[in-house]
C-alpha cells in the first residue's frame, strides 16, 4: 500500500485570500510528513439545514478561487457537485468530483460526475450500508469511468446522531476501490443545534485513528483557523494549527497498519 | 377535521393505459367512501439502488401521461421531481409536486418547487428527525408558497431497514402543515434485496391503521395490478384489488381519529 | 377477540394507603367501560439509573401491600420480578409474574416464574427483535406453563431513547400469545436526564392509539395520582385523572380493530 | 500507560483438559509479546437465545476447573455471575468477577460484586450510551471497591445487529476506569441465526485494530481451538491459533497510541 493522502480545506470557500490561507496552511501541516493533499472547498453548501444560514460563493466564483489555489500550491482540487449540469462545468477545473452523500444515489448526478472522466469521490449517505456502495460505484463504471474513490462519513444513529461502522470501511475496500474517512462529518451531529448542525470535534482525532489502524486509502478532514466562527460545520472542523499534529499521529498508524 | 385523502398510483409510470387502469381502479377502490384522491406516479427512478434497472419514461411522455388522466379522471396529480430545472416543466401538468426523501435538504430544489405555486409534498429524510422538518417546510415557505405537505416514509434502523416512529407524526403536525403518511414507502427495505429494494406488503395495512389512530391529514399508498412483476418497489406496493377494503378500513379508524 | 383488558399501576409501591387509593382511582376509570384490570406495582426497583435513587419497599411488605389490594378490590395482581429465587415467593400472592425487559432472556427467572404456574408477562428486551420472543416464550413453555403474555416497551434507537416498531406486535403475535402494549415505557427516554430516565408522557395516548388500532390483547400503562413527584417513572407516567378519557378512547379503537 | 492486558478464553466451560489446553495456548500465544492475562470462561450461559442449547457445568464444577486453572499456570482468572447470590461463592475462586451487559443495571448483582473486593469488569448494555456507564460505575464504588473495569461490547444497532461506537471508549475513560474492549461480543449478531447468534469473526482483528488506535487498557477476546464447533458463540471466536499474531498486531498499535 500507499501513504494515506489528505483531502482537505474549509467547509466552504469564503474568499480568495481565506483559500490561499487555508492551502497554505495545509501544506505547511503536510511537509513534515510528506504526506500529499487535495484541497477541497465547496461553491455551495446546496443542503443546509435552514434557509437562514449561508450557502457560499457561487460555482463561478468558487471555480475561479479553486483553479487559483491549483495553479498556485499545484495540488489537485476537489469540489461537490450537486445536479448533474454542473459537472462538466466543476470538471474543467477540479480533479476530483465529490457526491454529497444524500445524493449518493441520484443516477444523473453519478453518471454526469463520471462522464468527465475525473477522479469521483462519493459519499456513503447516512441511510445506506456499506455494502449498498457496489452498486453506486457501478452506476460511475457505466460511463466508463473506474477512478472512484468511497468515503465513509457516518450512518444514522437514533436521531441526530451518527455512528462510524468500522467494519464498513474494509467492506466497502471489496469493490477494489480506495476507501477514504471523513473525519470530520463523522462527528457531526446533524441538525443538533435547531437550525444547524452541531459536532464533536473532539473526536475527529479518535476516529481518524481507529480508521488508519483499520486501514484507509485516504482521510478527509475539514479544517478552519477559527472553526467557532467559520460559517458551515464549525462545530465538527479541525483548527488549521491542529492538522500538523494530527496528520503526524495518523501517518504513523498509517505506517503500522500498512506496514510501510 | 376533515377524512384523509388518498396519494395513490403506481411506483412509476409505464405506459398510457397502464396508466388509466390504474386511475380507474384506484377511483372505483375510492368511490364506495367517497374518498378523495391524488394521483401519483414518477416519469423517472432517478434514485435506484443499481443502474441496471428501469428508470421510466422520462419527463416529457410522462407528464403528458399525467396530463391526460387529470383531464381524463378529473383528479389532481402528483408527481416527484429531482433536480431544480424540473419543477416549472412538472408544473405545467401536476397539481402537486413532490420532492424525495433524499432530496429534502437540496434547498434549491425546495425552492424551485416551492416558486412555481403548486402544492408541494416533501419527504421527510430516512436521516432527518422529525422536528428537523420544520426547517425543510421554512425553505419552501420562504418563496411564499405554504402549499406544504410532509410526508413520513420512514427512519433509518441499522441497516437495509426502516422504522416508523409514530410519534413523528404530530411532531411534524406541530409545523401547522398536513401530514401525509406513506404507507408503502414506510414497509421498503432499502437495498434489501441486494441490486433491489426489498419491502414488506403485509405490514402496510398494519402501519396505515396506527398512521389513522394517530391522526393524519392523507396516506399515500403506491399501488399496482401486478405488484410482483412491477418494474419497481413491488414488494411494497399494495395489490390495486385489496385497496377498496384496505380504504374502508381506514376511512373508520380516521372517522374515530376525528370524530368524524 | 375480545377487548382489551389494562394492566395498570403506579410504578412503584409507595405505602398500602397509595395502593388503595391508586387501585380506587383505576377501577373507577374501567367502571364506564367495563374494562377489566391487572393491578400492577413493583415492590423493588431493582436496574434503576443511579444507586441514588428510591428502589421501593422490598419484596414482603410489597407483597403484602398486594395481597390486600387482591382481596379488597377483587382483581388480580402483577409484579416483577428479579431474581429466580423470588419467583415462588411472588406466587404465592400475585396472579402475573413479569419478566423485566433487561432480564428476559434469563434463563433460571424464566424457568422459575413457569414453575410457578402463573401467568407470565414478558417484556421484550429493548436490544431483541420482536422474532426473537418467540425463543424467549419457548422457556417458559419448557416448564410446562403456556400461560404467557409478551409486551413490547419499545427498541433501542440511538442513545437514550426507544422508538416503537408496530410491526412488532403481529410478529410477537404469530407465536401465538397475548401481546401487551407497554405505552408508558415505550415512551421512556432511559437514562435521559443523568441520574434519571426522562419519558414524553404527551405521547402514551398516539401510541396506546396506534396500538389498539393495529390490534393487540392489552394494553400496560403506569400511572400515578402526581406523577411529577413520584418515586420512579414520572415523566412516563399518566395522570390518573386521565385515565378514565385515555381507556374510552382506546376502547373505541380496540372495539373497530377486532370488530366487536 | 501500561501496556494493553488481555481476558481471554473460551466462552464457555468445556472439561478442565479443554481448559488446560485453551489456557496453554493462550499463554504461548502472549508469551512472545510478554503480554499478561486473565483466564476467562463461563460456568453457566445464563441467557442464550434458545433453551435447547448448553449452558455449561454449572457454578461448582466450573470454579474448580477455574481454581485448577489459576494454579496451575499462575495466571487471573474471571468469570461471570448471573445473580446476586453467586458473587461470593464465584469469588472465593476468580480475581474478577464479570457482570454480563444485559445484568448491568442490576443494583443487588453489582453490589454482591462489588462487596467482595474483588475486581469487577462491567459489560457495558447493549441498551446503554457510553456515558450512561458512570451511573453503572458508582453502584459499585458504593460498597467501597473501585477496583472496576468498563468493557465495551456493541451497542443495538437496528435488529440483530450491533455496532461499535469508539466515541464510548474515551467517554467511558473519563470516569477514571479502565476501559476494555471485548472484540469478540462485538462483532456478535444476536439472534441472528434464528435459535442461536451469529457472528463475523472476520472483523475481530479490524475492531481490536481500531480499539488499540483508539486507546484502551486491554482487550476481552473469546477464543477457541475448533470455533465451528464450539459449543456457544462459534461464530465470533478468534481461532486460538490465530491469537498470537493477532496479540502481535494489537501490541504494536497499542504501544504506538501510548507512546510505550
Amino acid at each position: 500500500g500507499s501513504p494515506i493522502f489528505l483531502i482537505a480545506g474549509p467547509c466552504q470557500l469564503e474568499s480568495l485570500d481565506h483559500a490561499r490561507l487555508m492551502a497554505e496552511k495545509i501544506a505547511e501541516a503536510c511537509a513534515p510528513t510528506g504526506t500529499q493533499f487535495v484541497f477541497k472547498a465547496s461553491y455551495d453548501k446546496a443542503n443546509r439545514s435552514s434557509i437562514s444560514t449561508q450557502r457560499g460563493l457561487g460555482i463561478e466564483k468558487g471555480l475561479e478561487i479553486l483553479g487559483k489555489i491549483r495553479d498556485e500550491f499545484g495540488v489537485p482540487v476537489l469540489t461537490d457537485v450537486h445536479e448533474a449540469s454542473q459537472c462538466a462545468t466543476a470538471a474543467e477545473v477540479c480533479d476530483v468530483l465529490q457526491i454529497p452523500a444524500f445524493l449518493c444515489r441520484q443516477t444523473d448526478l453519478l453518471l454526469a460526475a463520471g462522464a468527465t472522466g475525473k477522479a469521483i469521490n462519493v459519499k456513503k449517505g447516512q441511510f445506506l450500508a456499506p455494502w449498498d456502495m457496489g452498486n453506486v460505484a457501478k452506476k460511475v463504471e457505466s460511463t466508463g469511468n473506474t477512478q472512484i474513490m468511497l468515503c465513509d462519513r457516518g450512518t444514522s444513529f437514533g436521531y441526530n446522531t451518527l455512528v462510524t461502522d468500522f467494519r464498513g470501511l474494509p467492506i466497502m475496500a471489496q469493490t477494489g476501490y480506495p476507501v477514504i474517512f471523513d473525519a470530520t462529518h463523522s462527528v457531526q451531529q446533524p441538525g443538533g443545534q435547531g437550525a444547524t448542525s452541531g459536532g464533536q470535534r473532539e473526536f475527529v482525532p479518535v476516529l481518524a485513528r481507529a480508521a488508519c489502524a483499520v486501514g484507509v486509502s485516504g482521510l478527509f478532514i475539514e479544517t478552519h483557523e477559527d472553526p467557532d466562527n467559520a460559517p458551515s460545520d464549525g462545530p465538527n472542523m479541525v483548527p488549521i494549527s491542529e492538522l500538523g499534529a494530527l496528520i503526524g499521529q495518523l501517518r504513523a498508524f498509517d505506517a503500522l497498519a500498512k506496514g510501510l
